[in-house]
């Protein structure tokens, strides 16, 4: 097996350990926690499906890959739960070290490639991050809802915190800025979210 | 929410279920079972690092999607195992049904765009389809070998099971399968994989 080769299967396998990354939200059906891996793989698919509704044009396959990607240094950083104030103030330190350990497992071009890509994502400047981040905050609500609100009760999320991150829903798709709200609002008049 | 939005989501929903398809392959480490979603999304982040291996050029976006989407009709029709030949012979007729109730869920255009890429996978007759059926390959070849053969040795497959299904790979990417090569003659020489 070539160097080249070899670097990149030693990425491919220690990627592997995403999946042993777990979330605060549930599976529909009041299932177990989700993985990183798995809330990527949903990600990925609901961008695809629900491309249209970008605020602005967007590189699907870029999408797709930011999607699939986001979370892969949360395996040295850990997942950091949304509404987790302190563990967000250490957060980025926690993923810049991860970044560099992680996809220095490829060769030079990858981890130049995919870093950048991750950077992107983190900073929202182009429509392909702002949209991947309303998936990011879509798919959890999504779950949540079908799941009565569960997280949100357990959590005592408020309406000021989760008005605060899923604002940036808008940012990348203002029709599904508009069903989120929908969703939060039931939430708030059944008491899943507190009104404080 | 419009009606469009509505069936999207009720698709997005529905195919959370694929967390809970459990496959015969164990994650790294010799972790427990590994599910759909998971393998999906390795499949196809493994896809983006390994594209300049296909043997022909290939539109890398189709091939990503086609990787998320590839095992989805598993929710109704059960994971098959590789070499349950038992299972295999009911395989297609599980899988066609899945695929008329789970792609309906979309609307119609979204419904016949994604069965389609469903079948062009299942064919293997584009060059995307046999780089994918080659991740479908590669990707449990390395959590397995990651894990000293296991699951071969635990599932008593033989040398002639194995290349049967693996020299499919070499149609998707002839360097690939040199390594699974390189890979299948050490567990076969270590008695992982039995050479009757």
């Amino acid at each position: 097996m070539n160097e080249r080769l070899k670097k990149q299967m030693k990425f491919a396998l220690e990627i592997d350990k995403d999946k042993n990354v777990f979330r605060q939200t549930h599976l529909s059906g009041h299932g177990r926690n989700e993985n990183d891996a798995e809330h990527a793989w949903h990600m990925a698919i609901m961008a695809y499906v629900l491309k249209e509704y970008a605020n602005e044009e967007i590189d699907i396959a870029k999408v797709m890959l930011m999607c699939l990607i986001h979370d892969i240094v949360e395996i040295d950083a850990g997942d950091t739960y949304a509404y987790d104030e302190e563990g967000k103030k250490s957060q980025h330190e926690r993923e810049q070290a991860a970044k560099e350990r992680i996809y220095s497992l490829l060769p030079e071009d990858q981890k130049t490639e995919l870093q950048a890509i991750f950077d992107e994502f983190e900073e929202l400047k182009t429509p392909e991050a702002r949209f991947v981040r309303a998936m990011d905050n879509l798919q959890p609500l999504m779950l949540n809802d079908s799941n009565g609100g569960a997280d949100w009760k357990y959590h005592k999320v408020s309406k000021e915190q989760v008005y605060k991150r899923q604002s940036q829903t808008k940012e990348g798709s203002k029709i599904l800025f508009e069903l989120t709200d929908e969703i939060l609002k039931r939430h708030i008049a059944q008491g899943n979210i507190s009104d404080t």
